[in-house]
């Protein structure tokens, strides 16, 4: 992934300038805090089925995904449990652990190539407690993150397999087509012959 | 529950210290934060077992409970599934229409006699819109959701119920004795035959 200097550059203006519309589509940015981007954010490629976050690591970044689909998984008795899949547009870390040291048990893995855009969970810190207005754009986004986390909690206590995947299809039409059918099943907590017995008789 | 202009008063002053120092813990309230906390908060004396969010019902106030246990449900053909309970120093809210006024499905339902405080939501919006510095308190306390929700998904996903139990135990140690079984045995997922069950082998 080596890339000449004027390369390097350009994949930095064009992070920037995509992380700058982000926020800026939430609310127009200080002059303060476009600087603060420029300072700490910067482009990441990662290729597909690499592991981004391991419990082992502490969660130093959140990412912006550009374009890609991350999921993130535990692990329990050696075996991997989805616990969500994102795609563009979402920010996605280590959640349990979020802001705090305790320990996570989430992996974090790439399900297809990735343009990302990493931001440092300590310069964010850093940030909130400098400009009282970046925690504006914090609970915004987080309020999502949120929603989105009870939207999770929710499909798992569907007691019918068949309607959680059902709940699945119609929330996630957007994605649906990109994610392997063995991280759908495990999301949902059913088995592959039950998703594809579902999925066929439709 | 009719009060005297007298206690009336007493509990309104009580029920802002209170308030008061909950977001002072989290950081100083600056004088306009403190003015906005006296003008829009007032204090909610709930008995046991009634339901205090309903689906049809817009989402107009989030809760700080000061005294007792409050549950959240939804209804699937139905059957009464828990989805979270909580105790003293948690905000409660419908969640997943939290901001948005998309219909959410759920009952928040007191499971003992309650000391709350009401603080509407669209109070909060319009703070969160004037005082940049209010959305720091959004930002942890929200957060703080978040985790705790990721915490449920986390624990609706362990396959064995013997475990699902074993870890609501640990992280809920403090509760435990103030919830009715037939509750608990609705959050994890199980009956309560199984949950009785485990409890007796220990």
């Amino acid at each position: 992934m080596t890339k000449s200097p004027a390369k390097e550059l350009q994949a930095r203006k064009t992070a920037l300038k995509i992380i700058t519309d982000f926020f800026n589509q939430i609310h127009p940015l200080t002059p303060a805090l476009q600087k603060e981007l420029e300072l700490h954010t910067f482009p990441l490629a990662v290729d597909k089925g690499k592991i981004l976050v391991r419990p082992s690591s502490e969660n130093k970044f959140f990412y912006l995904i550009v374009k890609g689909v991350v999921r993130s998984f535990i692990k329990q008795d050696n075996k991997e449990i989805t616990t969500w899949i994102n795609c563009e547009n979402a920010i996605v870390s280590s959640i349990r652990n979020l802001g705090i040291n305790n320990f996570s048990g989430e992996y974090l893995q790439t399900l297809e190539k990735c343009q990302l855009i990493a931001i440092p969970a300590a310069a964010l810190q850093n940030v909130y407690n400098t400009y009282p207005e970046a925690n504006f754009y914090g609970r915004i986004i987080i309020e999502d993150c949120y929603r989105s986390s009870e939207e999770r909690a929710y499909i798992s206590r569907i007691p019918s397999a068949l309607k959680r995947y059902q709940h699945f299809e119609k929330t996630n039409s957007d994605i649906l087509q990109r994610i392997p059918l063995k991280y759908i099943a495990s999301y949902l907590g059913i088995t592959l012959e039950t998703l594809s017995r579902i999925r066929a008789k439709k």
